[in-house]
């Protein structure tokens, strides 16, 4: 049962965002513009960094959605989810990504952590300012979800169709209050 | 240095906000719906848990700008500021005020800290729903500005002058992508 009194049955972060919409409202532009907005990231790698840090974080809710969207929009690849949530270093996902998912991890253990030769490495590799600067902020975004959505004990569902549903809603309707 | 190419001399968040608008927009739309906006907590009890949750996560730039904001508000009241951020149980902060912070530093630590034990004993001096949950977003929000911030190094002033004016700014301005 949720710390706060929302409505019943509405899962994870739209059940604390219907109770408070007036933050909900930038909450939501917010993943919108971070997850679906123009980026030389892809759709698909940005929603596994959220999924990779949300696992960090031990917060299932946000980790089994944002893997069911990065499945869905990985399609034949969506392997690479699953292998980079078990063991990002050994997956078989690019070299830029491994040094965006480590850059990633840093930042869920504390920004400061994120050091000169983790940029360096990610530069080496390919990853521009702004795919630094967006890797980053996803992260610290998804520190804040998983401790919202954690933090008032939001209803989580545990059934794997619900998330696979909830995973090409999102795709398809990205994020809005109205979705 | 910053990692990433940003105006220099530009302190903290707003160089990164300058760098990627279409993120600093609803960032900026949250903290002031969040600070700002109507609620039952004061300005000044709504920046002392940025502050507080900031100065957990070694924020510095955080932590001495919305000291200075919660400050500037209490007027009187300031040495509460410094106080709690020494030592909040110790503090002569209300008893309400140490149940929200002790939930804002459970939220810090990760979300699933916050116990039910946690919200009744907030509960059983006066905080009601709205109010924690408040204290739960403004404690995750900073985990993502403290992460933001300090992830890609941006510069973080020295002086506690250029702190004072700010801010004295961000109460008198809030938050704006113009202030």
């Amino acid at each position: 049962m949720a710390h706060i009194k929302v409505q019943k049955d509405v899962p994870g972060i739209r059940s604390l965002v219907n109770f408070r919409p007036e933050t909900g409202k930038p909450l939501y532009a917010l993943a919108q513009s971070l997850l679906r907005g123009v980026s030389s990231l892809t759709e698909a790698e940005r929603e596994l960094i959220a999924a990779y840090v949300s696992k960090r974080n031990d917060c299932i809710f946000c980790t089994n959605s944002h893997a069911a969207a990065a499945r869905y929009v990985y399609g034949d690849d969506k392997y690479l989810v699953d292998e980079v949530l078990q063991d990002m270093l050994h997956s078989d996902i690019s070299n830029k990504m491994k040094a965006l998912l480590n850059i990633a991890g840093k930042v869920q253990l504390l920004g400061k952590e994120v050091l000169t030769e983790d940029i360096i490495a990610a530069k080496l590799v390919g990853a521009d300012d702004r795919e630094i600067h967006d890797t980053v902020l996803i992260a610290a975004t998804f520190c804040m979800f998983n401790r919202y959505v954690d933090g008032l004990a939001s209803f989580t569902p545990s059934d794997e169709t619900t998330y696979e549903i909830m995973g090409k809603s999102m795709v398809h309707n990205g994020y809005r209050l109205t979705a």
